[in-house]
């Protein structure tokens, strides 16, 4: 009798099963007795579970008769006098805990009491909203169990405690700051901003181009490349790309706008809160396009992805953290972009300042924080920055003075975008590189681009953590890529 | 009077232009008289022309009265005894080439006719489906006109052809490539595939996670890495790294399932049609996950991105081009994974073959041939291939001598996936660590997640090149990437 209990059962099972894992092929099989399947005391099967998480919880809160969830605890705390246990659990993928209660009709009460901080597990249970929400362990007969992956044995070990944390201590965990809501807001708005950032540029028709990171190029002409070895690999030196823009130009005059997304990197010595020796840039090259065309692009694209990533929990959340982010952002979404001149700026300066750069070449720190202040918390584009010390590449204006360039600063973060016209004529643009000592011969298919069918185009170039400081509120570059490096540092 | 009139056209030209503009953030302005406005001959103004894309107009093939197009010409002939020309037109946002029909009422007709293949140049003309679609510049007066922004002087010089071209050939032009249908086909589909892949899994909900490309790890142990110098920049060698995994591994164990999207490194001495020094690489680590859920999901994303690249028109053509691509992506998208042991492969292998690689660790090129003729052209995902040789993190059977592991291997192309389940017992992958004589000490943080809340999981990666390879029936990986490099070979 009892065998043939167990062989419909399973012939069920295997039916259930072939037909599941069909039906989504997210299932999560973790094929461990403990809690793929839930038998009762009379050997009938109850459930085939898949893993739900805990976001989806959130988003849809309605009562459920028994589900399962994995992932971590936060806290545990004891009530009814020891007869049922809350504990909050996260699987990461929301920032609000989900409530567990568990009751002590559950065989091995005595093992989740002796939960710690971080431990991994799995619940099975009843999802319930009375009296709040919270996944309910009560009875064994209704399936209701839990299993501990890994209890963290020593817990005073575990460096993330349940009180607030200051990020400057976090930081020193990079392996496991993403266990913090801090930690894990910055990482899934970080993917969340990369992926608007395809989006964007996918429904604006540009084509994405994956430049290459060796490069035997230089295209700031900074000379702060990291070099590559064995130098004699490629029979010519290569160094790490300090921007992919050269490559772009090049694609630019073939299939149109196009942009690209990756890793670029610096070996500067600047061991400040705003520079990274590695560090992530979305460049965009804009082809049959002017100054004003690129600034506008640069703008609307800041713009959406500002709407886009307030409406996220994850900003939400940074907002509470670190205060104002969101009604920044409101602001900006509904404030022009402020264009105006570099003259224009030094004019500004002059007059609200002790006017020592007044004369200069930049923009300092001290003078964006004026301009800043002048224009009242917008984002302001300065354009025409003088020909002096900037790049070959940039076009001139006719009197050869000034640039058809600009950045964009934003309030606290400062440069955020870098662009300019393109010089297209080929003889100027040879002039410019001689001037600047380089090598025209190593740039040649470059300059092949002016002479066959050369184009009008543009672009810019934004470094994706000053985005992210600047749409999160945070105030260190180290705390919004998941593995920093900057001189003296590269753990992992 | 006239003064009257250029007032109100200036007025009206304001005013169109600044609601225009709000409109539309995407108008190029391209301000030079030639284009920007047209008049017409009573100073009348006409129009104010944003740019077409020519995908837009075979998106939308409905008459238009003026329409502006900025592009490359791509063939020119005469017809109607010299005094009408017809031009190939392409701006490189679609495969099929405008045609564009110049009559010689237009001013400068002259300019037109001695254009050259390549040269860039706007149209503004009438849309017309009479007699078949087309552009038509007919009258001055009705505000038709061109400009031309670069003539190729000297065309003999220009190396892409009419006429077709071997794929060998145009590889040796990486700058100018993109001009030829295939060359810009494979630049539309490789961006629509990193599109496609940031898409599924944002909605499977994995958070996308940049790993770092300076590392001073080796996850794979195969010692190919390349050295970064200055050597004592970080206060650590560093080298590029050849694969996200360990960082991915790191995150997984906080966040939930992640991915890794991005460029990776390898120094081999294998110039070879399958390999490169540096490709892009998808890397997926599933958390709360054995061997069958990562195989499952790779093969739902394959078969996802299968499908969809299909549909597009850049693999419509890839599939004219290189024969029954969509063919063999449809029985794909139809056909289940073959899941098969590597033991299994092995007696299939020696009932098959002349047998000298029977009791092999590894699955040869010649033994993939002989398990896809054996299983009929679909893909196959070899499971539990032996411990012997395989990296450190893989988690052994109970009995030790074979892996929770997997490579999924496709028709001509090969590998195209390898993936395992994760030793997730901290005395088990330190002594698996100790056995291949590494520096534990520098996977601590590494460790750390073995002892803080460890949790089963595991992922595979995907050559994006390989996989363009599959999807596209290119057969030299070399012309799947914009710039390829390998063993003495790094243009650009």
């Amino acid at each position: 009798m009892i065998a043939n209990t167990l062989h419909r059962n399973i012939t069920f099972l295997y039916n259930f099963l072939s037909k599941h894992y069909k039906a989504n092929p997210f299932t999560r099989h973790m094929n461990t007795s403990d809690n793929l399947l839930s038998f009762n005391r009379n050997g009938k099967l109850l459930f085939y579970l898949d893993r739900t998480y805990v976001r989806e919880i959130f988003d849809d809160p309605t009562p459920k008769d028994l589900i399962q969830v994995s992932g971590w605890v936060k806290s545990i705390r004891s009530a009814c006098k020891g007869t049922l246990l809350f504990i909050d659990f996260t699987d990461s993928t929301t920032i609000l805990p989900l409530q567990i209660a568990v009751s002590n009709t559950i065989p091995n009460f005595g093992q989740v009491k002796n939960l710690t901080m971080g431990s991994s597990v799995s619940f099975i249970g009843k999802l319930s909203t009375e009296p709040t929400l919270e996944l309910k362990l009560e009875s064994e007969d209704s399936g209701h169990k839990f299993h501990i992956y890994n209890k963290i044995d020593n817990s005073d070990n575990y460096p993330i405690a349940k009180q607030a944390l200051s990020v400057d201590y976090i930081r020193s965990f990079p392996h496991l700051r993403a266990r913090t809501r801090f930690g894990s807001s910055i990482i899934h708005a970080r993917s969340e901003l990369i992926n608007l950032t395809h989006k964007y540029f996918k429904n604006k028709k540009f084509t994405h181009i994956t430049t290459p990171i060796i490069t035997t190029m230089d295209a700031e002409g900074a000379g702060c490349q990291f070099k590559i070895t064995p130098g004699n690999f490629f029979g010519t030196p290569t160094y790490l790309a300090v921007s992919g823009q050269l490559a772009l130009e090049v694609l630019t005059c073939s299939v149109g706008d196009t942009y690209t997304l990756g890793p670029t990197f610096r070996a500067e010595n600047s061991n400040t809160t705003r520079h990274l020796s590695e560090f992530w840039m979305l460049e965009v090259e804009c082809s049959f396009a002017q100054l004003n065309d690129i600034i506008t692009i640069a703008e609307d694209y800041i713009k959406y992805v500002a709407k886009q990533m307030m409406q996220t929990e994850w900003i939400k959340y940074l907002d509470e953290y670190n205060g104002d982010v969101i009604q920044r952002l409101s602001e900006l979404i509904n404030n022009e972009v402020i264009v105006v001149s570099f003259d224009e700026c030094m004019e500004i300066i002059k007059n609200n300042y002790n006017g020592q750069t007044v004369g200069s070449i930049n923009i300092s720190r001290d003078d964006e924080r004026v301009l800043i202040e002048h224009f009242g918390n917008k984002l302001i584009a300065i354009t025409h920055f003088p020909s002096v010390n900037r790049p070959f590449y940039m076009k001139r204006t006719n009197s050869g003075k000034s640039t058809f360039s600009f950045d964009i600063i934003a309030p606290e973060v400062g440069e955020i975008v870098g662009g300019s016209e393109r010089e297209t004529n080929y003889q100027r643009l040879v002039k410019q590189m001689e001037e600047q000592k380089m090598n025209v011969e190593c740039y040649k298919k470059y300059l092949d681009m002016r002479i066959f069918g050369s184009i009008p185009h543009g672009g810019f170039g934004i470094g994706i953590e000053r985005l992210l400081m600047f749409l999160t509120g945070v105030k260190n570059i180290r705390d919004v890529i998941p593995f920093p490096r900057m001189i003296s540092h590269a753990e992992f």
